[in-house]
């Protein structure tokens, strides 16, 4: 077990999400927040579009889902975050006439960033505009985070490039619909998220939808994955959480030859 | 089921490897070849340092186990492979005072290339010479093939790299150490091969070692995996095989929206 100091709390949380319900998302949003809150989380991820749902009829019907970083129901979701946690929280964010696939990271104090999905999957092409950043990293309290948004995870570029800039965890909203898969085998997304972490020792919190939404049934791929790319907590509705060792995220060595960073030969790429 | 046009067909072969035993290693090479030939393999991979053994007391012992692409022993393999066929098959190779990690590319008719590694693992560090290629694509009659050697394959910017060269499979001789993981998992290089071929799809015929040797024991990872990241054949001492298809694996597309490589947002890594 890494020491307190060490270790870092964290809990990806999957309530129910229905779409167009902004008001009962964002409470049970925070009913969530504060059960993470409870078991001591201080990274606290929740899925991809929580606040408004995914499955939009068209890009006009998002419109009225979506919201501004300035929209004062924010307020209310800041209040239940405990004095030291952030937040990620996937929304449709309007900005002027645009509208992006975004997540909020977000302390009790604090906006600390909005990220917004920079690769876009499916209708999402009709219905959003693409962020200019393929992930970010933020500083917090806790150490340096990084944060994507579903799809953006399977270019294995974006995991590297965050890991490569210092993300200490990532914070990975998703909605991934279910597709079929051999028997015995994880969803083909959570399988890649495991092979980034290990890759670049990068921990992944991933926060998944469950049931349907207008036909389309999600993969409750709700997990974290620790640096060594296992699987150490998996799908709960009311938070999945896993203490992880800061010092084990940020150590790339293989002694006594090797280094996961140091071992790139980016001149040959 | 793919067409006969379509499908290629590849084996993964493991023929028993006794360290510096080279002429007994080779005639086991040769027999695997000959095997895989009568299952109509036309991509046909063995494993890293297949004709040397892995664990080398040093560079000293390493280079007495070490060849040539001259040497005359290079004849008798070559003169097994079917008409149609290529053999990727793991060597230490010699060239004036530099010991290379290899992978050579043969037919019956010619020597395609020469592949050295290029991220070396642990001691391989103490006894070989680094490669100045992260893997590479030549073109044959089936095909463009990518090669990789084992600890290459962890970087993502490996496979990612030779499936946007066009590469249509990518052949993976690897000596993967048994590490411990969780029940019920794949071991992690797999799952990192599963994760590579899904991002680009790009299938991997992964060559294993099994049994053990000088006190390392290997994962026995010998594997086919297709252009989806599934494991469509495992684990065979004389031979994995499975037909792949060729227009799966060239259909970059995810109708209607999406684009495994366009879209990238190369301009933002």
């Amino acid at each position: 077990m890494p020491e307190a100091s060490d270790g870092l709390r964290v809990a990806a949380l999957s309530p129910e999400i229905v779409i167009g319900d902004l008001d009962g998302n964002l409470a049970r949003i925070r009913d969530a927040i504060v059960a993470a809150g409870r078991r001591d989380a201080r990274l606290i991820v929740l899925p991809e579009l929580a606040v408004s749902g995914y499955v939009f009829a068209d890009r006009t019907e998002a419109e009225t889902m979506a919201i501004t970083v300035d929209d004062e129901r924010w307020d209310a979701v800041r209040a239940v975050i405990p004095a030291d946690a952030v937040v990620v929280v996937g929304y449709a964010e309007k900005v002027g006439g645009q509208l992006y696939n975004s997540a909020a990271v977000l302390t009790r104090d604090a906006r600390l960033a909005d990220y917004r999905k920079a690769h876009l999957w499916g209708a999402e092409k009709l219905v959003f505009d693409h962020g200019t950043e393929a992930g970010l990293v933020v500083d917090t309290s806790f150490g340096r985070l990084g944060v994507a948004i579903c799809y953006d995870n399977e270019f294995p570029e974006v995991p590297r490039r965050l890991a490569l800039a210092g993300a200490d965890v990532l914070a990975l909203p998703v909605n991934w619909p279910l597709v079929p898969r051999p028997e015995g085998e994880h969803a083909p997304e959570l399988i890649q998220a495991m092979a980034s972490a290990r890759s670049s020792r990068l921990p992944v919190v991933i926060a998944d939808r469950w049931g349907s939404e207008r036909g389309v049934d999600w993969t409750d791929g709700t997990a974290i994955i620790d640096e060594r790319g296992w699987i150490v907590a998996f799908r709960a509705v009311m938070g999945a959480t896993a203490t992880l060792s800061r010092a084990a995220v940020r150590e790339k060595s293989l002694p006594p030859h090797n280094h996961l960073f140091d071992d790139r030969r980016a001149d040959l790429y």
